[in-house]
């Protein structure tokens, strides 16, 4: 399967992914990375790791809707099949879920449906919760919003700073990620209403 | 330290703090249950287990502020310091919160802040998590809002119902009432802002 990534950032999700990609974890090739930022860390990191990384400038579109149509076009030329955000900043729109529909996925740093959006680390230990987590989700038009795939949990220690909570999550995101896509690719979720169920049991 | 529990039902969380109480796990003494309802199963249970137990009707009173009052009167009546909240249904009013101020605690079957309300276990299926659990809190007037204390996970399963779930639950929240509950009778608690430490660490 022809795994294309878009990141705004660092990548490190996307650089678990394409390391899993090329050691046989996951049964998938890393095709493209495509960046809505052009200081993205992760253009580079994925040229290094010899996938092809690609600026697309929203600016330079008239509309939300006008860039995510050229990116369905750079995704598709290069042939992929499943799309992973991985830090990606923007929202997609409904053109671009059309285009890959049920192959759009997701990681997010909390226990969805608990804090969406931005910042997530930050807003559950300002809640004051004793645990958080990982979120891998398809990915509707609303944000944070589509069926959950996999979930992992993550403690809250008394003396967490965002910092020290990010570090332990993200080693938590990049196994889950790279586990999840990897049942992706190889087709063993099945879909009932919201419930996403996998083969494996 | 004197413990009252307020009930809706069969009380199976109310019977795990007397227990505790009871055996020296927590350091207090449950001396009075009070239920809502007349038919609520943890009446008998209660005085089976040698513990005061009273029906008080909502309906003899003119308003929940009224009801309120009554119910703190039998709880000081009773000497009572921690008010403990077990499938309590009703909503307390801020009489009775300002009466025992950060002294009433309260258990949810879920991750909190996802899926307050009624039938958490249910919510929780139907969106598709994976993941589950429970959270004590201490009690303010906005539902399911309080600070939280302690949270336990609970994984979904593929083929999960709502009473599997709900069975599997139950077990995780009176091993971890109980234990929150020790360690407030204890006053091993500190909350800075929302943020709840104790000093096990």
């Amino acid at each position: 399967m022809k795994i294309g990534i878009l990141v705004s950032g660092r990548g490190s999700n996307m650089e678990a992914l394409i390391h899993a990609c090329q050691d046989g974890r996951i049964d998938g090739q890393a095709v493209v990375v495509i960046s809505d930022r052009a200081e993205a860390g992760a253009l580079e990191i994925a040229r290094q790791l010899g996938v092809e990384a690609r600026f697309m400038d929203p600016k330079s579109h008239d509309s939300r809707e006008a860039f995510d149509r050229s990116l369905v076009d750079a995704l598709k030329e290069a042939g992929v099949e499943l799309v992973c955000l991985a830090g990606y900043m923007k929202l997609v729109t409904q053109a671009f879920i059309d285009a890959f529909a049920g192959r759009i996925v997701n990681i997010h740093p909390s226990l969805l449906p608990s804090f969406p959006g931005l910042c997530a680390q930050q807003q559950a230990l300002e809640y004051g919760c004793k645990v958080t987590g990982c979120t891998v989700h398809l990915v509707e038009l609303a944000m944070d919003s589509g069926p959950i795939l996999m979930q992992a949990t993550v403690p809250i220690l008394d003396d967490d700073t965002e910092q020290s909570l990010s570090e332990r999550l993200l080693v938590e995101e990049h196994r889950l990620y790279v586990e999840a896509v990897s049942l992706l690719a190889s087709h063993r979720f099945t879909l009932e209403g919201r419930r996403a169920r996998t083969d494996l049991r």
